[in-house]
């Protein structure tokens, strides 16, 4: 009978969190954050156990080591702080502690009263080994303490002394036999990133459509509009690809089979004889104009992030280049995208099965490496859901080992495992079903699945009320009053969004009958945008940057939190940083029509503050302060004024002293 | 740079269930049972996918598979039955379906009005490839509907009506190409156990009591009291230890610290000069009668479970063959059981940390093996807790694999990790913190916990509403309606329970003052049971047993349902199978002393019924019957009578015909 080669090792390590799909992905943090680790620790009998947290950068040896300490019911924790780029591991190491069992078994003696000169000599045993192990200093400490706890002529109270001498615990913790420990099965993985994976508000804008004649704007023009776009708190800019336009099968203004003569055709269309993925629209300017750009939007705080669309137009260089890229037809023409009826002649899919696919894999692999080599560090990537997940699992984990600062937005709209999935293979930040969910209930559940559950680890949403591909009905048809809410919403609900300006704050509202699509599509034309219309939306977006800057709570979204209503129509929910030092209340009238009023039932367990509390909140959108107390209080929001508060809440803290003040 | 090797390998497969601990612990199923596994197939893009459960009896080399089947959001699932006892591996294959993709492209275009020449081309080279993998008869055939749609001669409506032939579909997916396709990282298993593992109706008895003279009984006067343990409808028969037991220190009535003369000592101080765990005590009888015995209790259907205690007295043989199996103390005596201030000085625990722990695991693994050669296959284990996870994991599959038949029921009430971790290494039944699960909402949430998260996969509770170890306070006082409330909580929550009687029929209740101990526990002294006395709970258990027999709802646990009521006094749940076919409501008055009434407020959906149906319940205690119709049922119990219904539904089924009848 063989007998198992782990027999004597007696700690089972199970459930540790995080850990996503049993260790095959990676969970997500920000650079700085302190990492916790929960897992519990089962082991037979009454053994006392310890442990230990393991971790390194992953591709180091040395792990560093930080001690569990117990929760409840087997659960233990540790942290440990994630303080540089990269990929990190860790794992856990238990094993039974003979002191602490012996001191447990010691203490209860002394309490019944009993003999324990037996126990005291077994203690000077445990204590001599320990010495053993430990170091120079250490050692003779430790075999002082066990020639006393065996020495026939100290008394009985000194050897007690001693034995539970506070000094004693630590040094033997310190020095643990751990050669019958267990790990854990799996070492475990988790990415960090630059904050701006978690934080971050995106504006997206037509490069050619900045010069507000209709003319075919410049890299020079977009630098017109950065003081613009940063004045309203932006901090990153987004590019629809910038790449050379196709003429072949080219659209039309509203997607019309049949471009007419100066139709500037659709962006992701990409590629004609001057070049594809790895040069600039001629029209936009230059190669130098770009990094220039990309170099004032800096100073505008400003962060440029370009579109990595991964098909190409019929007049792609690659097309004739690489042919076999491409998936040909039984007649000998390439094929191009469809989804019967719809045709889009326009645009060629790769074909990721072709015979060539490690060259297809490098060469896109390589448009990444080219335009970080012009200075961009954030990616939207277009429907990354038509492409293999193992090659985005590769190729964005080739890309962050070079260059750890690079952030990925999936742009997937998709069924729901499949932008989990595409999350689990490495994008930092992914687009939702946001845009689609109106109801109290519809956001509350949505947003929970989000934040509340495993998917908190590894997907980071990214909102977006609008974007050029999605009109949604209520923009259509709610008015100024939609735009906001759902701006609040976005901005508010998660630590990124993003809208598609400036149709967005200029709210452009007419959709092609029927449709999600807006009509006269900035897609196919270019617009002529008013930025300085008095009616803009420019001065609520500001003042709702300006309190995500100012308000940790809105940075990160661990500490959502949905509150009872009792009117369907008032969304309310709070957000909290990790430390709980700063704390925000949102309430929107989803009503977009009709002036709302009820009462909110606040969840102050969840906030940490006391039934009893009387708090101030500061609206940070009207600038007006409240006194609240308690969970129930009331709100009314018109439609008509702002339908959304924003309060950051302000707690008056009893001291030591007594004195109340401003936390 | 480095591809990755899987790269062209598209499905993945996540969120297998069942999966313990990601696959590191078997599922348990009964003979027979159908298992149902789930999966989570992903793929990017627009691909069909489709996947084979595969599985084989763990040992064996060739896979048996099942083609996976869609459920929503890419679940999928398939069964297969677990025809033999012993474990079976089970994991998945799936991969991308060309066919299927193109099938749904074609339908498309078809649906479109537009041409599809070059798919039906596309398609031709499809089936071509499927022929050249395909069997002598179906390889023909496929290359046949190949050329009709490649032919330039034939009639389009006859490549379409060949292309979207169900037989070509069937063909097509009986011959995959399965070159590129996703295993699930891990091979995952299923122990199968023989029925009585999931239902198990145990009444323990102490052989010494059976002569009810208070003279030591022997096996010949256990064979007496079978025909009335059968007649009660219980199928097991469990002793505490039969062994010989020590004198040294042997403990008194009511646990005196000194025995007096004949004094009959613990059946759990195992071992004297005589013999250990594989020798009988001389005053019930010889190996020989033990065997009769077991055969006997066949006759009866009963099935005799032996207790499993693995410690010694100070006198078992063991303590002098292999001291080193001992904790020695400083002063050379071994160690005995302490939980200070409690010693238990007649008791020896091994020391699993001992030099010779390989011989130790090896002689305890033995004397299951002895047993078992003795006709026992049921096991209860003593104190599992305190012996290593490991050794039970080891020694439990060992035993199984050579005899597949051997049931465990592990006795352990300890932290609930230890329990989860403890029915996770093997095994087949496990006591449970029922004894103290008081109140409607206690109830509810324990066994939900036990029932309807992972824990049901490999925890198979055993209710016991009293053990010799434990008069719960609720007995104590709760007088005849509580025994009987607690009883049919115990069989009817739980497809296994099992009681410690004479002591529970006859309802004994007086216990050490302020514990939960019996008075003249029978662990200590010879007990005379008047099981004649007409006062016994024997009819209602009968009554009860035979039920559980009727009904196969109450031989399994996975569709408990708890229902609401509108009296927390009144406690309401429901079991039905798998296939519907058989449906149980139980009602239980919580309140020992009042009568109490309310509605109950069923959720019919759970049971697979209509609110607006009319159906009778059967009281399988009272033998009445009643017309129940929709959710809201009124329900009256007075504990003076009987305290509980057990409702078997009998539903009036609408036949084609129109005919109402009994279903």
């Amino acid at each position: 009978m063989r007998l198992p080669p782990d027999a004597r090792r007696r700690v089972r390590i199970e459930r540790i969190t995080p850990e996503i799909d049993a260790g095959r992905w990676p969970a997500k943090r920000i650079l700085g954050d302190p990492f916790r680790v929960e897992v519990d620790l089962v082991c037979d009998g009454h053994e006392s156990v310890a442990g230990v947290l393991l971790y390194r950068p992953t591709g180091t040896t040395a792990w560093d080591e930080v001690r569990l300490e117990p929760l409840v019911n087997d659960r233990w924790h540790g942290t440990f702080e994630l303080s540089q780029l990269g990929w990190w591991q860790y794992t856990v190491e238990a094993w039974t502690d003979e002191f602490a069992t012996w001191r447990k078994l010691l203490d209860k003696k002394l309490e019944a009263r009993q003999d324990v000169s037996l126990e005291l000599q077994v203690g000077s045993e445990i204590v001599a080994q320990a010495a053993r192990r430990a170091s120079a200093q250490a050692g003779p400490e430790l075999e002082r303490v066990a020639r006393i706890l065996r020495s026939t002529r100290t008394a009985r109270d000194t050897k007690i002394d001693a034995a539970t001498d506070e000094r004693l615990r630590e040094l033997m913790a310190a020095y643990p036999d751990r050669s019958r420990s267990t790990w854990h099965d799996v070492v475990l993985e988790v990415r960090v990133d630059r904050p701006k994976a978690r934080f971050s508000s995106w504006y997206e804008l037509f490069p050619r459509s900045t010069t507000g004649s209709g003319n075919h704007g410049t890299f020079r023009d977009v630098e017109s509009v950065l003081p613009y776009v940063a004045s309203m708190g932006f901090d990153v800019v987004y590019f629809p690809p910038i790449h050379p336009i196709g003429t072949s099968h080219r659209k039309g203004r509203n997607n019309a089979l049949v471009a007419e003569d100066g139709d500037p055709g659709s962006p992701w269309a990409i590629g004609d004889k001057t070049g594809g993925h790895k040069a600039v629209h001629p029209e936009l300017g230059t190669l130098v104009d770009f990094r220039r750009l990309v170099a004032k939007a800096k100073d505008y705080g400003l962060e440029v992030a370009l579109d990595a669309a991964f098909q190409t137009s019929p007049d792609h260089p690659y097309v004739t280049a690489h042919p076999e890229w491409f998936k040909k037809r039984p007649d000998g023409t390439i094929q191009y995208a469809e989804n019967p009826p719809k045709k889009y002649e326009d645009i060629y899919p790769f074909d990721f099965d072709s015979r060539d696919w490690r060259g297809l894999w490098r060469e896109l692999h390589s448009i990444f490496l080219f335009w970080i080599e012009q200075g961009v560090r954030l990616f939207r990537v277009d429907n990354p859901h038509t492409k293999p997940l193992r090659f985005w699992e590769w190729c964005i984990r080739d890309i962050q080992t070079r260059h750890p600062d690079v952030v990925f937005l999936a742009e997937a709209f998709t069924r729901p495992k499949l932008m989990y999935a595409l999350a689990k293979a490495g994008f930092s930040q992914s687009y939702t079903y946001f845009t689609w969910r109106n109801t109290s209930r519809e956001l509350t559940e949505y947003l929970q699945e989000l934040t509340e559950t495993d998917v908190g680890e590894f997907f980071r949403p990214n909102l977006w009320p609008n974007t050029p591909d999605i009109l949604p009905e209520h923009l259509q048809f709610g008015g100024r009053a939609a735009f906001i809410a759902r701006f609040v919403l976005a901005a508010t609900l998660s630590s990124s969004y993003g809208i598609y300006g400036p149709a967005f704050e200029l709210m452009a509202h007419v959709a092609r009958p029927g449709s999600e699509e807006y009509l006269d599509n900035e897609k196919y034309e270019i617009k002529r945008w008013n930025l300085e219309d008095p009616n803009s939306l420019r001065p609520i977006i500001t003042r709702v940057n300006r309190a995500r800057r100012e308000c940790a709570a809105l940075q990160g979204n661990v500490n959502l939190r949905f509150h009872k209503t009792d009117n369907d129509q008032l969304l309310c929910f709070s957000k909290q940083t990790l430390d709980g030092q700063d704390s925000v209340i949102v309430v929107v009238n989803l009503d977009f029509y009709h002036r709302q009023s009820g009462w909110v039932e606040l969840d102050l367990d969840a906030l940490g503050m006391d039934s009893q509390e009387t708090f101030q909140i500061h609206d940070l959108i009207a600038e007006a302060r409240y006194l609240w107390r308690g969970p129930r209080n009331y709100v009314e929001l018109e439609p008509q004024l702002v339908p959304a508060h924003v309060f950051q809440v302000r707690r008056f803290v009893q001291r030591e002293q007594d004195f109340d003040y401003y936390a």
